[in-house]
């Protein structure tokens, strides 16, 4: 017998047939012989309508009363899944945010989750109830409803798992664990049964998008033991998510090939070779709250040095825009970009203790004559930018040469 | 510059455009000088949508996690409303019923209001802010949200009224006051300047269908200023329902015309005439939680004695079969019924101190060849049970011969 944190998503209590599924899921769970704390979100179509009418209210929804109003969404999945499970015989109670209470920060629509107290939570599981407890939400000191942001029903699992020293959170979603890459490009892609918490990170972060990345660093943080599992499918242990590198055995160099096309390149060339000027590029896009993702600058030649950097697609022409008008006030020759490329990237723990990653990728990419654009390396990732025509075959061959099939 | 607490019902917010207009109407009492507080309901159909999806899990949806799902209607409408009045310029701030707090007693789906804490409204009230409070809902002693059942955002109006020690309460509504009958029916119909609660009290629960009836009771208890308005139309001062007799003024005997189609007559005959007999009778009914409305038992003869009573009309073949049942133990000759009837009363506080409105009600009735099934009254209420096929007949030649037009 354990005490399991179980986190449901939108497209997992997407109308009232999934949410009747859901509750036979954790019915079984709890037939098993466990205590079941279920975090449920929005039903899946239900937030972006609520968005969608805060938004005819207003330009930019005044964030206490977009939260006030965000909430409602994840408040009707738990009710109702109380009662699905009622319907088959099984004692639940449902609480919201508040209730329970997450205490987060006073951070509006991107709130922090300060403190859980568990208290209402064990005291119902000992009454053998199952809980549920509304995800994405919290209570600011004062009392006012918060939101974690999007993909923070996950974050809410994972604090309450730590909360209850749960022996496991498992976070089912509509794939059935982490795999080597994704399989609608290279079919041959695998199931990973275990991936450590820096390769989910690195995966996460380069667009996996199994599990909102705030929820894994919370994980590693209070060494909650979490699980990816298929909400759709019967069976199967997912992917298991660990937190100690495991001594006996020799790990793969190369864990996952990830690639993620909302990049676009740009190129700042011939700028003094002097301190300063990375910030004086990079601080003003910054300032306009444009993400930036690898950074490379070469060894100058001359004094003048090149710099170069990724920004997301869709800010591509404001940077841009924004560069053209610093130009002259950074001195340097000529700005150029390319919104057509993408970064395909190999993640694994082994690559610490393993030589030859990055130059097995360059040549792999080099037999199919793609050419490298830019590459940037951490100490179990190797990402290269390259033209995005190449990236499905890049993505396959590397695949290959790892032997991730 | 007083302090006003306006309610706006379903239909007044149920679009994005009716809130906008809402806001514009709330600003517009703001902009007079007066303090606001808004209570409103869940956009029209929204509160139908939730029970529905409640009813796909349960078939009698637990009342706990009823109030859960239900609560959430208000509280999208009060975010919404906060939006559309920052962006028209106004500071506002939503509040649900726990964050208030407005406490009830523990009866899920039905709970009442036992206290009402206004220090947080007081508070915002005095920097300036409209404050916008969720109707229909509150929380109770343990902290477990609740709901006041269907149409109570007008009592929650009421009670905020009372607990602020507003200087009035005025409810929106898709009707711009009180009428001396339904004006479908009688196209003369006239809105009353004003209505005595009692009065308000009959025409309510006699089908005016105007305010909710609870909410009129506490109005009367608290002696809040109630003002009924329309939220569709500019202007007009609506119906002032007031709770002091006017001395100075002959009130008219009869104020208004109501009816109420939803009727059913159930005649018990030849029952013995001893005491006990109307409790073994209506207990019964009432054990099977059928409303009874009219009753009447005419003097016995021969020891024995008729009893006629009316019931809602889904009720009806339910109180029928029950009947059947006990008919022997009862000891009735024979029960019949008849549910092609309907209601139409008088009814005015002039009726105190005026005689002859029965025998008015009467002759002008009988003038038109209508036969009266069944006659109750009360102080200030005459009503007749006739065939349903005269019920439009019988309000409008009412309704002229007490010269309502």
């Amino acid at each position: 017998m354990a005490l399991i944190v179980q986190k449901y998503g939108g497209t997992s209590v997407g109308s009232a047939e999934r949410i009747k599924n859901v509750a036979k899921r954790v019915a079984q769970a709890r037939a098993e012989g466990h205590d079941v704390v279920v975090v449920v979100s929005a039903m899946s179509g239900e937030t972006n309508r609520l968005v969608a009418l805060a938004h005819e209210m207003q330009d930019i929804p005044d964030p206490r009363e977009l939260d006030v109003v965000l909430a409602t969404g994840e408040q009707v999945t738990i009710g109702l899944l109380a009662m699905a499970l009622k319907n088959i015989g099984v004692p639940a109670k449902s609480y919201t945010g508040w209730q329970v209470a997450v205490q987060t920060d006073n951070a509006h629509t991107k709130a922090r989750i300060e403190n859980i107290d568990g208290g209402k939570i064990k005291s119902d599981l000992g009454e053998g109830r199952v809980v549920i407890v509304a995800g994405f939400q919290g209570v600011t000191p004062d009392g006012e409803i918060s939101t974690l942001g999007r993909g923070g029903s996950d974050t809410s699992a994972v604090a309450l798992a730590a909360a209850l020293g749960a022996d496991e959170c498992q976070i089912y979603t509509d794939v059935d664990g982490v795999y080597t890459t994704d399989p609608r490009v290279v079919p041959e892609a695998r199931r990973l049964d275990t991936i450590t918490f820096e390769e989910m990170l690195e995966l996460a972060s380069l667009g996996s998008k199994v599990l909102q990345i705030r929820s894994v660093e919370f994980a590693g943080k209070y060494k909650v033991r979490l699980r990816v599992l298929s909400s759709l499918q019967e069976g199967g242990n997912g992917t298991l998510i660990t937190f100690e590198e495991d001594d006996n055995m020799e790990r793969a160099a190369v864990t996952g090939i990830a690639f993620d096309k909302n990049q676009a390149r740009i190129n700042v060339q011939g700028v003094p070779d002097k301190p300063g000027v990375a910030y004086q590029i990079l601080g003003a896009v910054a300032d306009a709250n444009i993400e930036v993702d690898m950074i490379v600058q070469n060894v100058g030649t001359e004094g003048t040095t090149d710099f170069s950097f990724t920004v997301p697609r869709v800010e591509y022409r404001q940077a841009m825009e924004l560069l053209a008008k610093l130009q002259d006030s950074i001195g340097a020759t000529s700005i150029s970009g390319d919104d057509t490329v993408c970064k395909v990237s190999a993640v694994g723990m082994g690559m610490r203790s393993h030589v030859g990653v990055a130059s097995k990728i360059f040549r792999t990419l080099a037999e199919e004559g793609i050419n490298i654009e830019m590459i940037s390396t951490s100490e179990i990732k190797v990402s290269v930018l390259i033209d995005e025509k190449y990236m499905e075959l890049a993505t396959r061959v590397l695949h290959k040469a790892f032997d991730l099939g």
